[in-house]
């Protein structure tokens, strides 16, 4: 990796009652004080005004006395840090990292214990966290709770999800805080396993905007060897406070010294564009730790997928969801079973045609007849096909097209059963030549009694990112802890789910139109987001007409899901017979881009909207795309992003006049024009719409 | 695997109200019906008189109704059996199978649920197991108790030791049934993780023997996917009933049917040598599952273990037992690390001189500076070795002698992270030509919650033995839930721990000298046991003054340990060099046998004494072990097992006259006489000692 630059600047200073550190723009201010009884407190403004009110921070101990209070300050170290990086895959080339940091030296005297707490200031928010140096007196410890304190200052419109120890598969709510109430949603919403916290538990990414117009966001930062935080909320007081996914036995995190948590992030912007394009998160995170990225490579892939989530197929061989079945040797094929060597070949024909990079092929192995909701251990073996699916024809056949197929990795939640075969199951993929797998944990966990956030699953979703490194594999989970920026670390950890995905759409109450707009504000912060966009056949009453679920969406706007929702790992998500069928709007899944030069955020409101333009990466080709929430929307866009003094081919996929998600979701309307940078183009985007537009330069 | 002949008849018959079923002996009898409200309870009488009183038998469920009553009985099934089969290592070449069998099968009417009682009635005790069968009304099933009943008529003496989730590392209590009381005990014993489950909880083996000489031992086969079951005793009422062993959240096991309970064992005898000599507990397991057993061989080794034990050298490099010094590479070694490359060559070259099999290393490799106590779960990787430990070195220079190397994986109690890696480490021992492993798991379990004897370690256990038969290796649990058989049906499970071994001895009150008169009747009943034995220094005085430990025997019983504890995998405990001066009695160890064509128990009395002989598999050499509690001894075998017609030359290594385990320990003679089929030999057996002897033909 090519060394860049750095410039730290340290120096030391004598600790007065109180201390402030701003930001480089000087717009964000954090102080830091002890309280009379020694407890560590810090508040931070936003362009003079509070933003977050004076909080505690503390961490209570199993067994012994909590770090809470009694601390003196024994040193501080401030330094500014200037130290852009290039992503292996990313939104951009070069992401710019600068910062003030200063660090507090903690001493408990009554225990001789130390910790440091660390804050870094960022143009667009700050982040700290706590140290837990080297030390005599604290080697092994186990973490009972952190009390870490987010005391707001008004009654902020908030966009939230419940706190659920097991699941962000949610829709957002849209509420002012006050209005919190994790009842009164509708739990009738196709989630598999929930364990909601509490009343007044909400997860972060929570991303706020407050009356005066400052968009806030709470949210963490590599969450490693750490459970993940969700939020208590007082809800009249406005506070929050962490709130740590315990284990089976309610202990929250198992560390030894020297150890750190997570970052927590509190970012704050007058322009929502500052944080929907915040690359904080993942600055967060330890650089690269793999000496050759060569083999990470992005993908765009179909799959056989979206067929059995509308009913057309079956994950399972036997169709009938029950292994009792299987257990005496009577498993009969029902004929509906997708994941076929002949089904699979007819997919590999497609993404060649078509120059997708793989196939994703779920349901291929023995396991599926009562893998959901039994809790069962030894449910999958990941090496085991179906008898109707031939692992050796279909990759020697997907070879010789130029197509890798992609593993999938069903565990079921049953986690201790997956960490038993993994080595088998990453010596079969390499045996084959794939070079990713998507993972999926729909269930309870196994080890029982585990939940997906808890420090334990923690470890493993990123325990299975570095074995996949150690075999040169990429991995896309589904249904694992969010990320919080682990991918830097790892950047073959493509991509994961850890949202509501677009699958929602197709058997339960679904993702309303504002979905999207807000996603790019919570769950992407933390890292790619496989959302499986490209949903042509809008309406499933296409496949049985008694079925009224649809996606919430035109048909342009899942092309310009493929701009607006990052990832380098993309699925074109629909039956590739529906692609057949549009073949024009299919162009632009075709044409786009998976791994960008820049991006830029163009416009963007949570829950609102959201216009973004991306440049490929080692190319001169630009993309657009721009979704709206249930409300039509029109505006215009300066082409000033493009080449000055060039001309570019704009294809633009658009909302017909008629277009609506509801009642006319497949209706476009596609363009071309002649653009430069000095042009503007009007957008029209339906109710549930969108736009995406390719620019490409002509010679 | 040879076809054996196979004899069944079976019946049916209509029920009546109570229904009866004899051994083939008639000594036993099982009596067995339905109470008023639809209870099963079973009694069983020996030799006419009631030896259980009538229990009742029944499963409670999680979240639906009950098995317990209700029940009619639909069917029922009798059948003789006569299944003589050959075990791979053992202590006979064939094993007699015999049994009546009756099953009960069972409909609860109100919720449709058909569960199978079936009781197998050998000539020397009982056993019976809950099956569930496939059936619509009940698939998958979480088992919340287990409420079978084993209500005695009297208040018997007893061999207790606590009922412990997590350890059988006890000494035995030797009290009557109503003097039972966990609370009692001395905790400072040396075991590093208790969980006792209640002041009247004690675990089986449980052997008794009633005030009419009738000896009763209680215990459990085939513990396969389900917890070991402790008892829980009513002490005034001489009733004891099963205690499950919990799960991290209190569940006890998790089913899907078809599925079948282990085997609950009563039996009982006038004479104690029955049950010493049962192979009732291997019967009632699968037979062998592996096709090809040409690779599972007996071992006699010797090993770096015990001069750690007794504080010659430690297991970690750095001395420190603090990874806190390993985390910043500033790890030193101590000069005290026992396992390194020389150290290993002159084990090597000792067993090569010797005639062993094998050689053992404990602190091989990486992680012993904070394996114990600290619950930490990433502590080894069983492939990384210390710097001063050449894998290589030293598997080429056994290799070169004709010795095996054993390998050790000590998992710390961090199965989850054994598990994670054991491929790797099975890998590494196929790459260096290891036939076997020695596993340890001193520690709290984790998955943090999960108990060394609940559903999950059981399965653990079991996976393991599996996992490494695929890789055609032995594995030798320590600290394991103890084996209720599996070695039948995995014989490369070639021994456990799994209770109280020799090694308490050298750094905790120890051992009395009536334990090893009791294991056979307890621990060994589910398998064979590494107790280590064949330590010549005994008091640990030896390596340092102020130690007052020392084992509780003479050096004549620890030869005579070899024979009276079976096992196909025997270790020379005690360092090399202490064998190097006493050549003459370390001649038994070198030749005693470690696998039988036959053995004979001759005498036997739980608590008091144990005289065993054996004849060698393959060969025409005897071996007879006699030993005896703190209590010496005088007795006269015998020597009718001897081929008629045929002279041997006995060597008999026996206690000195002034021999005492405390006083004199070491003090033997060994003296060679010719024998034949009608000789007899007095034996003269210490305070705590017991004599080796050995029967060779003379040609």
């Amino acid at each position: 990796m090519k060394k860049l630059h750095y410039l730290v600047i340290i120096f030391f200073a004598t600790f007065a009652n109180a201390q402030n550190v701003q930001s480089l723009s000087k717009n964000i201010s954090l102080d830091f004080k002890l309280s009379s009884d020694g407890k560590p407190t810090y508040s931070v403004s936003y362009k003079s005004k509070i933003c977050i009110n004076e909080s505690t921070l503390g961490i209570t101990l199993k067994d012994i006395p909590a770090l809470e209070s009694g601390f003196s300050v024994i040193n501080q170290e401030i330094k500014t840090v200037d130290q852009p990086w290039h992503p292996v895959l990313g939104e951009q080339s070069t992401i710019e990292n600068k910062y003030n940091q200063i660090t507090y030296f903690l001493l408990q005297k009554e225990t001789g214990r130390k910790i440091n707490i660390v804050f870094k200031v960022y143009n667009e928010g700050v982040a700290f966290r706590y140290e837990f140096p080297k030390q005599e007196n604290l080697n092994y410890f186990i973490i009972s709770d952190e009390k870490t304190q987010f005391n707001l200052v008004g009654n902020h419109k908030t966009f939230w999800i419940p706190g659920d120890f097991d699941s962000q598969e949610y829709a957002y709510n849209e509420t002012l805080l006050s209005e919190i109430n994790t009842e009164n949603i509708n739990k009738n919403n196709g989630i598999g396993v929930k364990s909601i916290a509490g009343k007044y538990t909400v997860q972060a990414p929570l991303m706020m905007k407050s009356n005066e117009g400052i968009y806030i966001n709470i949210f963490e930062a590599a969450v490693v060897n750490y459970p993940v935080m969700h939020l208590d909320l007082i809800p009249n007081q406005y506070k929050l406070t962490s709130h740590l996914v315990p284990n089976a036995i309610g202990d929250k995190a198992y560390l030894q010294t020297p150890a750190v948590s997570p970052w927590r992030t509190i970012m704050m912007s007058d322009d929502a564009r500052d944080i929907v394009g915040s690359k904080m998160i993942l600055n967060l995170n330890e650089p690269c730790k793999l000496d050759d990225t060569s083999w990470i490579k992005p993908m765009k892939y179909v799959g056989i997928w979206w067929e059995m989530h509308v009913g057309k197929s079956t994950w399972d061989y036997a169709g009938s969801q029950n292994a009792q079945n299987a257990a005496d040797g009577t498993m009969k094929p029902s004929g509906k079973h997708g994941a076929t060597t002949e089904n699979t070949k007819r997919y590999i024909d497609f993404a060649a045609k078509n120059g997708f990079d793989g196939v994703l092929v779920e349901g291929w192995n023995v396991g599926w007849e009562d893998w959901f909701g039994n809790w069962k251990e030894d449910v999958f073996d990941f090496t085991t096909p179906y008898p109707d699916y031939n692992l050796k024809e279909i990759n020697d056949y997907a070879k010789s097209k130029g197509v890798k197929m992609i593993m999938h990795h069903e565990t079921s939640g049953s986690v201790a059963n997956y960490e038993r075969h993994l080595d088998r199951a990453l010596n079969l993929m390499k045996e084959y030549g794939y070079p990713a797998a998507k993972s999926g944990y729909v269930g309870k966990i196994i080890p029982r009694g585990e939940f997906h956030d808890g420090q334990t699953m923690v470890n493993h979703f990123n325990f299975v990112a570095r074995r996949f490194a150690d075999y040169k594999l990429m991995i896309n989970s589904h249904e694992s802890s969010r990320p919080t920026g682990y991918s830097r670390t790892y950047p073959n950890y493509i991509a994961a789910e850890a949202a509501r995905g677009n699958e929602f759409n197709a058997w339960s109450i679904g993702n309303p139109p504002m979905h999207e707009t807000i996603l790019p504000f919570t769950r992407l912060l933390g890292g790619p987001m496989d959302y499986t966009p490209g949903i042509f056949e809008i309406k499933m009453s296409y496949y049985d007409p008694k079925k009224t679920e649809q996606v919430h969406t035109t048909l342009a706007k899942q092309l310009a899901l493929y701009v607006t929702m990052y990832s380098p790992l993309q699925m074109a998500a629909d039956l590739i017979e529906n692609y057949e069928k549009y073949p024009d709007a299919f162009q632009f899944i075709k044409d786009v881009a998976v791994d960008w030069q820049d991006s830029k955020y163009l416009e963007a409101e949570p829950g609102d909207y959201l216009t973004v333009v991306r440049k490929e990466k080692n190319g001169e080709r630009w993309f657009l795309g721009a979704i709206t929430d249930e409300n039509a929307r029109t505006t215009e866009i300066k082409l000033d992003f493009l080449t000055p003094n060039k001309k570019y081919q704009a294809i633009i996929y658009q909302d017909s006049t008629t277009a609506h998600w509801k009642n006319n979701p497949i209706s476009y309307v596609i363009k071309t024009i002649q653009v430069t940078s000095k042009s503007k183009i009007k957008l029209n985007l339906a109710n549930g719409g969108g736009t995406a537009i390719s620019f490409k330069p002509i010679n």
